[in-house]
């Protein structure tokens, strides 16, 4: 049961992070200037990777525990928010509407975290890392906005 | 409980539901020779926000269920899915991915509702109309490509 529910969880993860390589860094991010602390293109796909099999582990134990609701509602949560950064980011280059994103993110992922340590410890420990990193994003995110302030003010149209 | 949940799977739907205005049809879209049974626009934010009221409400109602494993699952995989299909189709205006993208979310709003009917038959079919939707919206994908193979052939080059 707990690999169906893995390869489940894995593939909604998947999902969200697809939309990381359609909408991937181009010429447009590459001339913002970048906060001090932005690491290279290449970490972001790999540190996802590794926290998605995180998520979807968290996910499968959950899953298979009673009184699970809370934390079951709060994983499709972060999930659907999880997707949506990178196209509003990267696809319609909004800078500010990004910050909103992933602070609503991030909110949706302590909160997960919470509902699920209640019920499983170590479920709870596998969304930390997760956290850590949906911080790390949304600092970067402000430095960006903070970094490029015209940028962020007149976003392009959105495509048509 | 019930309301909290609810509250919960629906801002989660919400999430996805946002990019049906982030990445709204433009002059793109309607230059191309669409089936003959497509909806106006206005259909599709309406019944959207109609099915996620449903879905939410079958989310809410599984979440305090025993058992509700595989169910959930689905739920976090059709939501993860479901805020991908229009970045796709209207961001990256590709019209072929789109499909791909429709016809996994079928699947998984199917094998969402054949889980939950399992364990409640009312959240089997508030699935119903989702899947009879996602239905359509698949013949309308499928019939746009049919009906501009170019366009479907050469989508634009992904935002940069």
């Amino acid at each position: 049961m707990f690999w169906l529910l893995f390869c489940i969880f894995f593939a909604a993860c998947l999902g969200a992070g697809v939309t990381g390589g359609l909408f991937a860094p181009g010429p447009w991010y590459r001339a913002l200037t970048k906060p001090w602390f932005t690491p290279p293109d290449w970490v972001f796909p790999v540190t996802w990777m590794v926290l998605y099999i995180c998520i979807a582990v968290a996910g499968a134990r959950i899953a298979m525990l009673q009184g699970n609701g809370v934390a079951m509602a709060f994983w499709a949560l972060q999930i659907a928010l999880n997707g949506l950064w990178t196209p509003v980011f990267f696809g319609l280059k909004n800078i500010r509407l990004g910050m909103a994103v992933v602070s609503v993110l991030w909110l949706s992922v302590l909160s997960g975290l919470l509902a699920m340590w209640q019920i499983d410890v170590i479920s709870g420990l596998l969304f930390v890392p997760y956290l850590i990193w949906v911080s790390i994003a949304a600092a970067l995110n402000a430095g960006v906005w903070r970094l490029n302030p015209d940028v962020a003010r007149n976003p392009p149209p959105a495509p048509s």
